[in-house]
């Protein structure tokens, strides 16, 4: 039910999915009288309504809502009768384009933060400009974090790379102000000789345009500085992308070559879309827990749901489980 | 001597600054050897000639050199000899293209904090989407900071908006995770507390797209933050321009459309480009001193000396003395 275009791009990704992939089954989790009408339209046949099962929710958490109202307002929402369902053992995981914050409690205290996770994560998988994925975590605003809190979001990102976007001793690194390790804050320092402890692929210090030129395929940092690098990136470009639509509107020529231009432009853009990717990993949680942008389109969901479809073959939150455990115990 | 196309640009972006501001009168420093064959090339006239001073310095520093090189190996060096200049009166201020730590120990300890300055800030002033600039401080790597030094980066910043960059009122805000006084570290929230008590326009807090979007004038953060969302963002900006030429390449329509695209991408690589403002402000020290980027071309120099010229017009660092005075004393 959440997104900016529910139910309608999150009903289309998922008949996409469905045909896309023979072995998954979905639950539909939102309100009945809404979703069932809307079904045909999208072309969930018989046969496709066989590997689908609707669970109603009354409510909808709405952005203007605080992600707390799952635990007491909105017990009823979608988000946490989705998570409920993780939990109870129905489903492996769970995703979902509407409210972070809510998505982020109920993942965390409906589905149950993994033994050894202090913090959840949110990891971004964002497009560099080699053309591979990087990920970066925390984005999910965990602020004021300790050493071991970055070194676990390190660890639980290095088994992402690996299980899910199939990269082989991915590149790990800590968001520095410079590349050696004498530089940073203590928090960072600390972190890193925790991280040099362990069985990763840790190359130190990354810099802020390590982000996007492909050196590190892992990213760890506090939720702070996360969450400020993403939304800062996502203007900044959105900004750069509108800037230039506006200088090829100066004169009949350049209009022209703007006509001209457009293939490249979108076979570009097509390069940055965060959709490709389809949503943010909540990761450190006893399931799958998918989180999508609130503009996710009918693709983004699908990739969405192909990312925790993976996730959830590849049994991600054991793996994380397992070499979480290996971090020494702090405090 | 600093920068990657020193002396070359340093001298045709001073010439240039000579013709433009009849009032600006120049030190150049550096090793005479190399300097003075090279003037006329340049055009130094006799007559500009009146206005320039010759200042040797045997030394460059290099950027594989420490930042502390110029307290012990590198005494005689052009930056340091520089700041002593400012330090003696002789000069209003110091501008330079090189080793950015070098320029920042120099102008710190040789031209000296001022008075209730804990840390001198480096400040972007970075093209926003409104096409006005926005002040990002601190840049400059100050890790691990108080909340009583991004008090004092935003009273700076705010006093440089205001004298400088002649915005009225400037509208100033400190990094944080989200648009409520409650989000944040406990660092930011004690941050704007202060400010909330200070004679300046404090709009709370702001978020990483805010860098961008225009909505502040000034925006405070502790240098391990703006550090990493400058480089994060040059990075990012380089990528996408990048990745838009290869789009072109792609076939002959695309090449012609590329081809003709040409003034539109210009005209707008200008709105992004740095080299307007001219170079980052180190402020807090007891003079102007302008930190401009290592790959200053002679326009960024011409405005680099333009940026310290107007600070030096409206004594930058007295109006920054009088009202960092205002911030309680705090331990």
């Amino acid at each position: 039910m959440g997104g900016d275009f529910a139910p309608h791009a999150t009903l289309q990704g998922a008949r996409e999915a469905l045909e896309a992939w023979p072995g998954l089954r979905l639950f539909l989790v939102g309100n009945e009288g809404v979703i069932r009408p809307e079904l045909p339209k999208y072309g969930f046949t018989p046969a496709l309504m066989s590997r689908v099962e609707l669970v109603h929710a009354f409510h909808t958490v709405m952005m203007e809502d605080k992600a707390t109202c799952i635990l007491k307002e909105k017990k009823d929402s979608s988000i946490r009768v989705a998570a409920q369902l993780v939990r109870e053992g129905r489903a492996h995981g769970v995703v979902s384009m509407g409210h972070t914050g809510a998505a982020m409690v109920a993942s965390s205290l409906v589905i149950g933060k993994l033994d050894g996770v202090d913090r959840p994560a949110l990891a971004s998988v964002l497009p560099n400009m080699k053309g591979t994925p990087t990920v970066l975590l925390d984005v999910g605003a965990n602020v004021d974090c300790r050493a071991v809190h970055i070194a676990q979001f390190a660890v639980m990102g290095s088994v992402y790379a690996e299980e899910v976007l199939g990269l082989e001793r991915p590149r790990v690194g800590i968001l520095s102000v410079g590349e050696e390790d004498g530089k940073g804050t203590d928090v960072t320092k600390d972190a890193s000789a925790m991280l040099r402890e362990m069985e990763i692929n840790f190359e130190g210090n990354a810099e802020g345009r390590d982000i996007w030129n492909g050196s590190f395929d892992v990213i760890a940092c506090d939720g702070f500085v996360g969450n400020i690098v993403l939304k800062s990136s996502e203007a900044l470009a959105e900004g750069i992308i509108a800037g230039l639509r506006e200088s090829f509107m100066q004169s009949a020529l350049t209009k022209f070559a703007g006509l001209l231009a457009k293939p490249a432009m979108k076979s570009f853009k097509k390069k940055l879309d965060y959709s490709e990717y389809g949503g943010a990993p909540l990761l450190g949680v006893k399931g799958v827990s998918i989180i999508g942008h609130g503009r996710s389109d009918a693709k983004a969901v699908r990739n969405a749901i192909r990312a925790a479809l993976r996730a959830a073959e590849h049994s991600l939150h054991q793996r994380i489980q397992e070499r979480v455990a290996l971090l020494l115990p702090q405090d």
